[in-house]
């Protein structure tokens, strides 16, 4: 036999490569953290790539919520759910959950991506799964982990969907599945299109909400609401490491589908149960989003402005008008030097290659968050202004390079 | 087509006829947890079902390092790890754990469910997996996801491994996976015998430490410790969630092998960091377990008195010498009963049937801490005396089933 081993060498050597260019974006760590200001190789930096949409995670009383839950219950379950490890908080959480969408029951994850592998379990050898294919890589692992047969449609290609629809002659039953928002482009998916499909062809239609619910439609309760379309969805799942300022997820839908997945989903029933920390954060964040509906209204304000601003720089700004702000650069070495030269200007972003995006559609993607002031949405944009110049994007491209300020100036500063 | 929701019915019906027969032993809550003592349904309960074999999940250092974390880095890392989810405690943790386990590198993941996961970024279309079919469900799906042939060897059965390893004719790599310590029948890899076949064949060897590390082995460095074979194991993986008193995992490895998990594993590059809290509870249970490896030695003497006990009531106790005491009982419905009775009696226990184990092997999984007290391990062996009799298991069955205290009765206080 070959080393399985060897397929590693080419990554180490691509990293290296990426190093030597001054364009390896990944994994920067984040020494300490000031709410929207994050320390980064000893220097405070604007981070603008987080998916802290409403400020949460970094809220008095999110903290507060997860220190008391740890005091209670201890640091973790250190058991399976459906075993030892399921504690109180985490049912007042589904119940919370369950309410807040008006859904029978939900039940929670330890991770988001745990949470959509579990609709792996509904997959039996004679359904049929319908994708979009740009879903979160969850929900692609979670139909190739069920049984079913497995359909991608192009992304938001409704009609190609319906020829598939057409096509499936599956003796058992079929199920749609499709984020609300999509995370990296930050477009809504054409939800009554899908629910009509649903409807004709008798599948059943699952909504992956993560960076949604929080955000879009009335009371922040994701994009079935905001269409007015929730009846018509019959699973809905979410995490918390988005607007909730936590880490985990859940599905919400009616009692026997959530007690099903309870019992029977691998990820969930072969897991230690979601940390109590991260449950009574999450559970802060409900209250606090519930209360102040506000920093919705701020989040797509910002994100209003900092689109403004980077149109203005002849940037190609794309997705709709949420808080995910994406700038498409459609080179995957020029993104990771945009990234850096970003860094070097006090602006902490996300660059996103394949298989993050399909090859072509390389894009920073900066997102801003109610936490954030007017006067740091300006910088950002102030710091793109320049970056983007010295790597030859925008409306500077080739003329501002030396222009602005140097690589390695602190603009994080609020 | 069918209707996809079809196949929940037949689960909630089964749940209504396990509670119907007060046999429904899945996901009881914790209202509160005090140590070793937790209360569900309101009552004072032992808990002897936890994987926190050494007591850590509720050690006040543990907890402070939590609540440490959290404070500084808020309540969640809301974004990946490769884009803006790595905080600098995560690297520090890394390096502990590498240093700890003498290996070139390690890399967290946020469940040791998702740690496993990871091993399928290695398995590409020529290679080819050879698993313990008892190993645990996330290197089952692990090997599903992948995309090598995937062999299963029977249980233990080094034989029925070199026959599928001698009849391999894969082009690409060859990995072995197993459990270390087997979770629910608590028995121990035959490293030696898979060390030498792995050397034989050419093929990679990891090993998924997550019930070992800290219990077992020199330092608590885990079964390839035991053996003294640490160098001849490619990767170990491990979790938080057991020893640590925290949630999440990891895997150690050389470097470049580390890295190219760190950037190519789905389950983590596309799921959020590692909670702070986590992370910090992980550190501190690392330097208590580190400065008390009394700890260990006291989950094994009260192991060895807990079956003393049970073995003297007959019951067909099972395993090695470690912390993990299963208890034969080979019927589903008796197991299920049997837990209800144990919680009667005021002790939590996990009942463990397929697919936790095959069918035919249901067993109760009584697990010893080194927080207990050795009357705690004598109040569980009375209350099997009682249990087991009711349930007709054991010396007393048929015999003494209404002399003890009755259900109801509060055996759980220290």
């Amino acid at each position: 036999m070959a080393d399985l081993f060897d397929k590693c060498a080419a990554s180490t050597e691509r990293a290296a490569g990426m190093r030597a260019t001054r364009s390896f974006p990944y994994g920067k760590p984040v020494e300490a953290r000031d709410g929207t200001v994050v320390t980064v190789d000893g220097r405070r930096v604007i981070m603008a790539g987080s998916n802290d949409y409403l400020g949460l995670a970094t809220d008095a009383r999110v903290v507060a919520g997860a220190v008391a839950a740890t005091e209670k219950y201890g640091a973790s379950c250190t058991g399976a759910p459906i075993m030892t490890g399921t504690i109180a908080l985490h049912r007042e959480l589904e119940e919370r959950l369950a309410a807040f969408l008006g859904r029978e029951a939900a039940v929670v994850a330890t991770t988001g991506f745990q949470t959509n592998l579990a609709l792996a379990t509904l997959l039996g050898r004679d359904d049929v799964v319908f994708a979009d294919a740009a879903n979160h890589a969850s929900l692609v692992d979670a139909a190739r982990l069920g049984f079913a047969r497995h359909h991608r449609y192009r992304h938001g290609d409704t009609a190609h969907l319906e020829r598939l629809l057409a096509g499936s002659d599956a003796r058992g039953g079929g199920l749609i599945v499709t984020d609300g928002l999509f995370s990296m482009e930050g477009d809504v998916c054409d939800l009554p299109t899908l629910v009509d499909l649903a409807g004709r062809y008798h599948a059943r239609l699952a909504v992956d909400c993560a960076h949604d619910i929080g955000l879009l439609g009335p009371g922040g309760r994701g994009v079935p609401a905001m269409f007015g379309l929730e009846s018509r969805v019959d699973i809905v799942t979410g995490t918390f490491s988005k607007c909730l300022g936590s880490t985990g997820g859940f599905i919400a839908a009616e009692r026997g589908v959530v007690d099903f997945f309870r019992h029977h989903a691998r990820s969930i029933v072969f897991s230690a149960g979601l940390p109590p920390a991260s449950t009574g954060a999450a559970l802060a964040a409900l209250d606090v989003m519930e209360a102040e509906p506000e920093r919705r209204e701020r989040a797509f304000a910002l994100a209003s402005r900092m689109r403004d601003g980077l149109r203005g720089l002849d940037l190609a700004v794309g997705g709709g008008d949420t808080p995910i702000v994406p700038v498409h650069v459609g080179d995957d070495f020029v993104c990771r030097r945009l990234w850096w030269e970003l860094l070097g200007e006090g602006v902490f972003v996300n660059a996103v290659s394949s298989p993050g995006v399909p090859v072509g559609r390389e894009l920073v993607r900066v997102c801003v968050t109610a936490g954030h002031s007017e006067a740091q949405v300006d910088r950002v944009v102030d710091a793109f202004a320049r970056a983007a110049a010295r790597v030859g994007l925008g409306a500077e491209a080739g003329a501002g390079a030396g222009a602005g300020a140097g690589v390695g100036t602190v603009a994080g500063e609020r």
